[in-house]
């Protein structure tokens, strides 16, 4: 029943994960392998999408991720996700990651990604989520840039004409938010 | 000195990479979360970007993945990477995944990734790596999508204008390989 | 120098950590297993202590702990950190557990706990830390009652005579935080 | 029946494990983890208590730990456990932790704790365990003991009255075991 | 029925595992540990003994193994394992285990192993598997070594008369194949 | 010098390990793998070369072993070793497994094993070890048994021609210890 469906925050959905960097985390370079933190972004953005929907999820797509910076061994980790928009049983989750060396008072943004997930009722088929009313105007960005997104996700996995891809167009504006 | 600049193959960076999918590997659908799955991904493209440079190498990005089937557990996956191609210290690796449940005998094509890597010397800085010489037609066009991709990472890390990524205009023309 | 001696405030060395529970942290009841909860609490609360001294910290106790509530696979752990007060090269922090069956939409308080850290210098000796100065009611409680506590850490480790804990003879007051 | 109620000796419990302090389980000082430490407690302890109930079993708590010396990675630590008192369907058990360096031939006493275990049946109600008969002089301090310690728990979590707490007026005598 | 019974090749059952050796792999001389390899071979051999099956395998036994040269951290392990002969429902399975130095260009022979399994139905009980016709002039003689090896096997188990074991006379002319 | 060199008894090196067979450990049918038993027959025989030696000490072979029962999730399996012989700078060391359903109150013989390991020095190199000199009946049989064991050790790997193992003409004797 869609009069009865519910409309949640970004911050409703917010989820704060700590790591400490491991020596089995790290490569022979003594820094944080790319492979681990992804699946910390896929952990957190999980359960990010499960605060949205109430419901068990499956990751289904990640976007370009780049990584800039080096993140050592004994560094904390801090990644930060909340939902940014729904699309019917699909959910767009932004992950903020962040390394500190605390000892020396050292911080960097590390990177940002954007994972997507979707909503599976007790039968285990797609089911409805909330949708989504961003409230900031970084919320609203990240919302308005989700479509931009969804294009360019749908003709990669070639399952969108470019044709048809009407918001893409402005891909050629897009920026690391 | 350019003139012992070595050229490679992609078959010579081949790597094959098994894995069984442990309990904790599974998400509570007892599916393989994606994020241990990119750490898969993330190792045996790293031995791939390794053997074709024989130097230590850092991730440098990830594209677009899709996650279209779910993968069990008690299953196999097999990844296999190779380089499709080098600019300068980046290499672009290409990777398959398999799945398999060999006792009903069924085996899916999961999915497909490109990741990049950065050659490091013994100082840490980046340093060149051979050029890739592909051989087979499937190769080759992994080796021209290669400049594509490589322009699509660069507009969406705010590297690179779209108005000069002339290669990316055939994007609209991009299938999944 | 006791004139730069540093002042921090409770919320300067705040932690969240979120953690998923896998099969491998749990019993044959499909439960947390208390040793792995407390390995997350020793992680959160060793990240606050070093937050608050910005040095190596190494754990030096845990006081009392019970196990209230069974948290099942699959919940949401989310452990809250700071510390709540500083006696030379000591810090006492406290963590909050809270365990979430998201689909259920089910949340619990699940317990709390008292560990104290040591912070050490390049040298691997004790250093001084900053004091705290609480700003809530709820850290001035803490800080009051961290005296109490450090008081009977001391009786139980055989290092102060009870005849000597003035601040104890309070513990028939203590009540769960 | 309570005339069918067996009688068990410590002894009957005991249990020795023995770990080997790999990387992952040392901090950036090459120490093992307080958290990991006490997360080989739990299992040891959880056993012995198995073994004196046959049953399954969950941790209730954990008295004070202290952690006086570093244990370096390399070490082996081995951890010895026995069920010192049982109260209904609750038992405590003490463990003793010795590290060692084998090629340096240095052995520690690292330290000792107390933790509670509360046996479930079939039907994950608690249940019944047998009693405990003493043997040694050692295990008649540790028995004795107990029931100090058990007011001390009760109390510190609010479910016993100070003034109740007969037993807990000798604490001013307790002595580290 | 023995007329349907399937005849298959030891290439049908070919499986190659790459494994990169990581810190918690590795002993305090930073050499890859003996067991680790022992657990990294155990799973390449079953996946081999299932694919030749379709069935569940369980371990049966292993055969003398001996580590000849340190593998060390950061070094890549490749291990191909493929099934030798069968018989009823049990398989041999041959593992050949390679490393190497990637940057440093130096590759080693590891050793070699062979672990056998047993077939299991859907009644947990063991069940008939195909047999292996050999191609290759090697695989003749690992199929031909088989014999001895089980009676060798069968012998040290205590379940075979040393006077009956005509094939392990030859037993002093095996040579490591 | 010979003169000083010391002279152990088997029981000097004993080792008792205890481990909960957690769900990472078991296969698809809730039993402990072979291959992770084999690493934990490797750490507890490491430790006991070590206590003989007083020395880092490497893995050099493993005898064949048989696994005779499942070991099931949930089980307790305590794993006892203990030095039989010495040869120079190499220890053959025996290992007893048992696993035990606490609950149930069944445990059973799992298996038996022989790991050799080579002591090693602060340069890298082997060094000697002091000699064993058996106490008991049953370690006089293994210390006895060592040499035929080393003999069939010795053929397998091409070491050692089988006209030149005299010990190992009685290994038609052999029987499972």
């Amino acid at each position: 029943m869609n009069a009865e469906k519910k409309i949640k925050k970004p911050s409703d959905s917010y989820v704060n994960m700590t790591e400490l960097v491991l020596p089995n985390d790290t490569n022979t370079l003594n820094n944080l392998m790319g492979g681990r933190l992804m699946h910390w972004m896929d952990i957190v953005s999980a359960i990010a999408a499960q605060k949205h929907s109430n419901r068990i999820v499956v990751t289904a797509s990640v976007d370009n991720i780049s990584f800039r910076h080096p993140i050592q061994l004994g560094n904390v980790v801090t990644l930060r996700a909340k939902v940014t928009r729904a699309f019917n049983s699909s959910m767009e989750v932004r992950i903020d990651v962040e390394a500190e060396d605390i000892p020396a008072s050292v911080k960097i943004n590390s990177n940002s990604a954007y994972f997507t997930f979707v909503a599976v009722g007790p039968d285990g088929k797609p089911t409805d989520v909330p949708e989504i009313e961003p409230e900031t105007e970084e919320e609203r960005n990240y919302y308005d840039g989700a479509l931009r997104r969804r294009q360019l996700r749908l003709i990669l996995a070639g399952r969108m004409k470019p044709s048809e891809a009407n918001e893409l167009k402005s891909i050629f504006d897009i920026k690391e938010d």
